[in-house]
């Protein structure tokens, strides 16, 4: 239930302030209040390194506990002085996603509090998940999966990627799939999914998803095209699976007909890809390993070139997912960052086949002791849509 | 052609930015990226107050003449030293919009330029739109018009909220509409659009649109809640028209059988309301006149405390649309804003009737010299979905 798990992730909230010397936290973003309230305010969490925390709401209505109704966050202040609460001379906020305008606000009200930046902090304590949160996540896994086996029976001769696009997104959206899947940082942007029918696969997108397309309008250039899907094409779909607000991410190659050798070729050193790294995938493994790992693969087979793209290739070969599609680690060059049990993690090796389209999988994984335990299970063969 | 629409758009930035000593613009969000680029890049656009605009490009390409390739945003100083363009003593950024860790780095990269917050200045040049833009948001409401007129034959008997709101999504879809709607600020979220039927229609939401709705899930709380589609119940369909970046806002209402008296009444009354704000909006005319003309109509009706909500009621009854759907300016109490020709409004006179739903509705219109022009245009009354 998640009233229990609550005060699990308060703890850990609490745990990083205390080691970090911060005296509270505000949480002001709607990840980080659904991920201290388990719903969506409108306001604030006020997290004390000792005592419990409390929600100042806006507007409507809230589930949480300990709250208080204020119209703006000028009143936290007062109602802490009012409650005898000690005020902060140290505070977590979320520098790296509230505005500049905000923090300068912030700043004023609980002055002379030194703010600090939480952001990262607040991503690395949600980066391993609390056993509800992978419980959540395994849940729109399994839903997700079931979406997917679907797909085939969606097919008809002469669709465009369009078309097929949208017959999927009513399937999922009729199973349950709540629409919305949250962003980390402003600059990406998403619509649903992703789907790549032949070439468009490797055109290249502004926004850092593993793999781009030109998508229908240069206002949001991402994903498919309005291409006909035609004998020798193959088609990747990419969805967020969202019933919770905990996402599961899942990819899986299709068919038009049959396609070149090469592709056939490059989807299984993907899937063998996949596997090799979610053997290897334990606590205290170190992420870049793992993407240097799947480099190295993707070498042997002869294949670097198109490995995460092609005119442009992205540098990561897997990423955490759970309230967002982004969470931490990336599984990157660069990075210190390990794995540890309780991590929630898609790969993702991809591979874009001139004239055929993008090969390769993505599925979701929750870091055990022994191992990465796999959540999303579909077919990881291609099917072909014309059988 | 919107090649020839820019100049114009950066011309009026230009006015600005030398109205407030200013000497150059830094966007770097991405709905002023596509408002000065006419698409979404993965960069920067700097703008200086003499001067051609200049993109920066870190990912991916762009059409627009004058780029620079960056990895970073340092690189943009070290462009501008290249290419002897002086740097700017005084530096629009979007501060009510970028992270507070973005300012600090803007703010050492232009050391020691004073950094100015304009976001609001940069919403108050968008809430006036340039003839091209006009037509872009005229040609999205024909087309948002056109999706309206096929609702009515999407309903079955004994469907629920979600299945309808479904169907619906997948044929505007269909039609081309790209999905995506983009909302100012951080703690509004929506997927798509808005279906409220029956007494869900009243459910205060915490995020602050006209009326809120339950939701499917606390993770993402508005709209539609699974309610089954009955007879005396009301349905109201807000979605966004999004045929090209540009948004049109529309809301109609549909009635599940025959409704009580008082649900026409409020509608008759709704209808008549925004007729008589959108011939009452002419330029200069101030939006908290337009707002207080509506609450006085509501008052006179016996209405005032079903309108615009009930258990929670919005304070506003109508807002710009353009690039996002929360454009300025608002047409609520204390604001100073007057209207401005070719400024684009959405009107949404709205009521909750308990034991029925919401009725109502919304309209775009476009400021003109002698009132407003109506761009989306449906028929007004509510149509039966059971004849």
């Amino acid at each position: 239930m998640i009233q229990n798990d609550l005060p699990i992730r308060h703890e850990k909230i609490r745990a990083r302030l205390r080691r970090e010397n911060i005296d509270a936290a505000l949480l002001s973003t709607n990840v980080n209040l659904l991920y201290a309230c388990g719903e969506i305010i409108s306001g604030y969490v006020y997290l004390p390194v000792e005592g419990q925390p409390i929600a100042f709401v806006r507007r409507g209505t809230t589930s949480f506990a300990n709250r208080f109704s204020i119209r703006k966050p000028e009143e936290i202040r007062d109602v802490l002085e009012e409650q005898n609460i000690p005020l902060p001379g140290t505070l977590l906020v979320e520098g790296g996603e509230i505005s500049h305008s905000e923090w300068l606000r912030y700043e004023k009200i609980f002055n002379p509090a030194q703010l600090i930046d939480g952001t990262t902090l607040l991503r690395q304590i949600r980066a391993v998940k609390t056993d509800y949160e992978v419980e959540q996540i395994a849940r729109s896994a399994r839903r997700q999966s079931a979406d997917y086996v679907q797909f085939p029976s969606l097919y008809r001769d002469g669709m465009t990627d369009h078309e097929i696009t949208v017959e999927m997104e009513r399937l999922i959206r009729l199973n349950g799939n709540l629409g919305l899947f949250r962003i980390f940082g402003s600059s990406m942007e998403a619509f649903f999914g992703s789907v790549l029918a032949g070439d468009n696969a490797g055109a290249p997108s502004p926004y850092d998803f593993a793999l781009g397309g030109k998508g229908l309008h240069s206002s949001i250039p991402l994903g498919h095209n309005g291409t006909k899907l035609t004998e020798g094409m193959s088609i990747m779909i990419d969805f967020a699976g969202n019933y919770s607000g905990y996402l599961s991410d899942l990819s899986r190659t299709f068919s038009i007909g049959k396609l070149s050798d090469k592709a056939y070729y490059a989807h299984r050193t993907a899937i063998d890809i996949m596997h090799t790294l979610a053997e290897m995938g334990k606590p205290g493994v170190r992420c870049e390993d793992l993407y240097l790992k799947s480099l190295e693969m993707a070498q042997a087979a002869g294949l670097a070139d198109c490995f995460m793209g092609k005119a442009q290739q992205a540098k990561f070969v897997g990423h955490g997912v759970g309230l967002v599609i982004n969470e931490l680690p990336v599984l990157a060059m660069k990075t210190k960052d390990v794995l540890e049990e309780n991590m929630v993690i898609a790969l993702e090796p991809k591979f874009i086949i001139d004239g055929v389209g993008a090969v390769g999988l993505e599925d979701t994984f929750v870091v055990r002791k022994n191992g990465m335990e796999q959540l999303t299970k579909v077919e990881e063969n291609m099917i072909d849509l014309t059988k």
